[in-house]
């Protein structure tokens, strides 16, 4: 990349800290990132962003400076179900509570207005880059577009019908076409969703195969998730879900397992030697009582290890801060070691390797020239914050969401010291309000 | 009680939800509470409020309404040493980071200014009353009397000196002088906190056993918190740490058993039997990978279990709305039951069951006639709240401690919609600026 020309620089960011997550425990102090259009250009000592006097200078000197979250396993418009039904085990909430109110409520505009809700959510909560694995993923696209936050579709696919497609074979055409829907949009990109072992079977996970081998795309997919599940596999097919899908040869390094709680020897293997990717929802994984995912063991497979909030009516909140504190605690009690996942660990799953789950980390997930501006700025001034000797022990063990102040994708800000820019919040909660009171009757 | 007398009503708070923790799930709409000077005297429906006319109304139509929150086990001053150990095993953080730290800086004022730093965070937080065990009990005393928050002070016993006391004998003098001082001060009590079965020998717990009963007040002790400490005391003593306080007739309903990580059969039935409390520390357990309390089994066995934070230093924070979910989350995957610890369960254990586990019942911990006007307002407008399908998920699953807007303690407001009224926020912030310079250079 060339140096940026002085008057190419249309925006300086300058803080008291940046934490690029390029170099293990990296932190520059008064330092400025520079941006030009959508990407960054560079990062320099704030005592040189007076040389660049075209761009607009933002000064945040009581904040950190970090890649903007990425939240690699959600269903946004789930946003609407949030505290429906609570302290359940998974398939009883799935069976009774989540299916049911799906089939009555899930529609076009139920996920246009859950996503919306859930997209004000993330942005107050640092997440620049979402997965998102719904119904309806073209008004979730919209809504993503809407809100100038990046988004990667993880078009659904299961045997049995629903208000968005009635065969295996409707939903993967409707997630064919797509593709080609929003092959411009800079903020989308795409990839196959099928549930999870037991609502798909061979036939439409071996179209899925050819298809995202031929066109190189990701499969993401709910696996592992709970021993129940794989004992009912076992029962079913003979196989563990994870030995079904490499039979099936859907491992590769753009397979995305979602959960992984019940990882043997023979998983781990199957996943390190294809190079698969594994992301990680303690919240939900624990709120369901579903397991644990061996993360430190997975890793020192070499496996990446990415982090999602899974749906918000499952965890019950999309708050990223919260969740990497949480996959930090718990690592260390799977492993009985208080050194395991420490805190730049823990939010590397939140960037960098939340980008690399998703074949984005040339474009996002670190604070790198050329990569697009995608950037949080987390107020460190606050008093639960204080005092204040090390701002990535802060960042993972105090910080909480009302802490992130503003929020950059590709360079246009989204959030401007806590309020949205691109999200009428008001009319959303309104919204939210509306199908509160339909849902609410008709428990 | 007599029904209150129109007169002496001099506050009435209206509220959304009232969830007054005497009743299971018991969420009242639109009620109000009315209190008369430092107490709740009733709690009715909202249209009647307009009878009491010379009672200030404050009305919170958006808010829940709480028994302000009870940290039933922490170390306020510590939290001048947030952050600066972390992923550290407990002895090693002990001896080679608190240990060293807390002898070279200590002291009146560092205990001071750390309290008012925690109190800052705890009453922003939503806690009305807190149970502390440090050095220099005398000055964390003085700055909850001038925030006007409710303080349980466990006065330290050690063999070993320190820079409050010389010798075990000299703790014990101390602390039954600090009995006298504050007899008077209706938001301090008091009880002895030896610090561990590690650091305090049978001559000075015998000593406390006898002034205990004879005063009928509580012990406050770490026991049970990590399997070395239980390994390291049946190689010294022949007994696990529970056991030899049971000998040394410790155990009553008036001793705290603070983390209990480690809790056998034996354990359990010592502590049914003596109606001992247990004090569960989910996050700074965690942190540290101490392991996890049993609470489910703990409870079934009809033993009280109340929350704590622990300091700040190993937790690191004092947010006991991210401690109760965290507690919740965590009890489902101990009993490996989604159903575990349900969510109005875990609003109990930072509220009844801490004022029961403090012998403040009677005072505090639920709404009701007669007990303090401990009361918190929770906003459940935000975002990250909505839909709102039922108030005790929303608290307990999604709310945050930017949530908490509103805070009394005995009827007196010291928060107003986030805004501190007993305490000079940038003071407190300026010395802590000061204590975290003193402290980084000597580093």
């Amino acid at each position: 990349m060339q140096p940026p020309q002085t008057s190419e620089i249309d925006l300086i960011i300058q803080a008291g800290w940046i934490i690029p997550m390029e170099v293990d425990r990296q932190v520059l102090c008064d330092h400025a990132i520079l941006i030009s259009k959508n990407r960054i250009v560079g990062i320099e000592e704030a005592c040189t962003a007076k040389h660049y006097k075209n761009a607009e200078l933002v000064e945040r000197p009581n904040h950190a400076l970090l890649p903007g979250l990425i939240n690699a396993h959600g269903h946004s418009a789930m946003t609407l179900f949030r505290g429906l039904a609570d302290d359940l085990p998974l398939m009883d909430w799935l069976n009774h509570h989540i299916w049911p109110a799906e089939n009555r409520w899930v529609s076009n505009e139920f996920v246009r207005h859950g996503a919306q809700l859930a997209l004000a959510e993330m942005i107050r909560g640092g997440t620049t880059t979402f997965c998102d694995q719904y119904f309806f993923p073209e008004a979730t696209a919209a809504a993503a577009i809407s809100a100038n936050v990046r988004c990667r579709l993880n078009t659904p696919v299961l045997d049995f019908p629903s208000p968005w497609a009635a065969s295996a074979d409707e939903y993967i055409d409707k997630g064919l076409q797509l593709n080609e829907t929003f092959q411009d949009q800079a903020l989308i990109s795409m990839a196959f969703g099928p549930h999870a072992t037991y609502t798909v079977s061979d036939k439409p996970l071996k179209r899925l195969q050819q298809l995202a081998e031929s066109r190189q795309i990701g499969i993401h997919i709910h696996v592992n998730e709970t021993a129940h599940e794989v004992r009912e596999a076992l029962q079913l097919t003979g196989l563990r879900p994870l030995e079904r899908f490499h039979k099936l040869e859907l491992l590769s390094p753009r397979f995305q397992a979602v959960h992984m709680t019940q990882a043997n020897e023979r998983d781990i293997s199957l996943l390190a030697e294809s190079g698969s990717q594994v992301i990680h929802c303690p919240e939900s994984n624990l709120k369901l009582a579903s397991g644990l995912c061996p993360v430190k063991r997975l890793q020192e497979s070499g496996i990446n290890v990415a982090l999602g909030t899974d749906g918000a009516a499952s965890n019950n909140d999309l708050d990223l801060i919260s969740e990497l504190r949480t996959a930090s605690l718990i690592a260390k009690l799977v492993d009985h070691d208080a050194t395991a996942l420490p805190a730049y660990e823990a939010l590397k799953l939140a960037t960098l390797n939340g980008a690399k789950a998703l074949g984005l980390e040339h474009e996002t997930g670190s604070l790198r020239a050329g990569k697009q501006a995608d950037i949080i700025a987390v107020d460190l001034s606050a008093p639960e914050l204080q005092p204040l000797y090390d701002p990535i022990s802060q960042l993972v063990y105090s910080a909480g969401r009302e802490n992130i102040s503003d929020v950059w994708v590709a360079g246009r800000q989204i959030m401007d010291r806590r309020t949205l820019t691109t999200i009428d919040l008001d009319e959303v909660l309104q919204h939210t309000k509306q199908w509160r009171n339909k849902i609410a009757s008709s428990q």
